[in-house]
């Protein structure tokens, strides 16, 4: 299998070497979250509101999580939106100097390297288009409507109709330099990883709150870092997932 | 950030692009278990006792996820183990000929590339030592005994003193053929999404149980390759996580 020996070296630890990284190298650290500029709409999020939460055993969601690619056509409320984003990436601290921030999920060195956008397709109250979760502040940017969404989400998941049929799709950006800073050529691994801690939150939410999500990491790089708008350098897609009613 | 281009290029999506894998040229697909020799010792493990969840609401579990490296020298029960081990990795379901397995979390095409390894160090009824989950059957089977694990379990993990006043340590292997088999090149950044995903089930199942862990990227690849008993190339240690009393 030498063919693949490059990329099974890449899945293991390298941290018994010393690293330089440009954390140590005293370098600034990237921002917590990617700045906005002014001029772009935010929305207010509503409060977590727990009473939404229909199936509230722990053990029935671990025992019941399943991948659901089938969703029937009724718009998500704001409220289930809120939770979701809440559940997966939103800020309950920060420590140090804005050093780190501490979320629903882990993340090597809290690097937390994400930013999550949202192809809204189906969602009470909000036009078609492309958003992006302001974890800072659990709010909602609006970076540009689509009235096609469902098409450009199908072609971006290689033909996947299912995820043109959801109510909202999760995509997740990563930028590397949050992990690299610390963790220099280690950073690529964990933040993999990391993405996976995301997922699995929100297929935990969508349980507990009667909706389905199938992961999606079969998608055109090209097409979806043009979705919203990302050089595909500093910032690149990394993962997916579609949610619905089910 | 030329540097890093190879490694960012790596956490890309190339599915863009066909493949031929070794699925597609039909060639024998590994086994969804890694195979064991007759002479070990098998152990059973309890059916699922789902009156010791202590946390049943799945809103608190997943407000209150945090990572913990301070744990109580108190044992674990083999019920607590059982549990932990059926909601990070037993097969629900086995579908087509042997083809594929449904497990608690997500995994790109159903491959789920890993095995469960664990060094026990204090857990009622079982002798210190490593042991692997045999996830088709919900058992476990006993490798061998270590007197001096927490010691070992230390160095593994770089220094990482916590580590080694844990209960239990999850070692994740993965056999990464499992998932190349099917997606060839494109297999690795996918494998290590899956295994954030078995993490942070088992995080939430920690919640869930009241015990505490936190998830360990920084570890030696030789010294845990070694104490799993792999040979560091068809299968190795990808990801680990202590697991303790608080």
């Amino acid at each position: 299998m030498e063919r693949f020996t490059q990329n099974r070296n890449f899945m293991k630890s390298g941290f018994a070497k010393d690293i330089f990284s440009d954390q140590e190298k005293e370098l600034p650290q990237p921002p917590l979250q990617k700045p906005y500029e002014d001029g772009f709409k935010v929305f207010e999020l509503p409060n977590i509101n727990k009473d939404i939460v229909l199936k509230q055993d722990v053990h029935k969601c671990i025992s019941d999580r399943k991948t659901h690619r089938e969703y029937i056509k009724k718009a998500l409320t704001v409220d289930e939106l809120s939770y979701l984003l809440w559940a997966t990436q939103s800020v309950k601290e920060i420590r140090g100097d804005n050093y780190a921030t501490v979320r629903p999920v882990p993340s090597a060195g809290a690097r937390h390297p994400f930013e999550t956008y949202l192809a809204v397709q189906n969602v009470e109250g909000l036009r078609k288009g492309i958003y992006r979760y302001l974890a800072l502040e659990h709010k909602l940017l609006f970076l540009y409507e689509e009235e096609e969404i469902e098409e450009k989400i199908t072609s971006g998941t290689l033909g996947q109709k299912f995820a043109g049929t959801a109510a909202v799709n999760f995509i997740w950006g990563c930028l590397p330099y949050r992990g690299e800073w610390r963790y220099d050529k280690l950073a690529h691994k964990v933040m993999l990883i990391d993405a996976g801690h995301v997922c699995q939150a929100l297929y935990i939410a969508c349980e507990a709150l009667g909706l389905g999500t199938c992961a999606i990491a079969a998608y055109d790089q090209d097409l979806m870092d043009e979705m919203i708008k990302v050089d595909g350098e500093d910032e690149f897609v990394v993962y997916m997932a579609p949610v619905g009613r089910i």
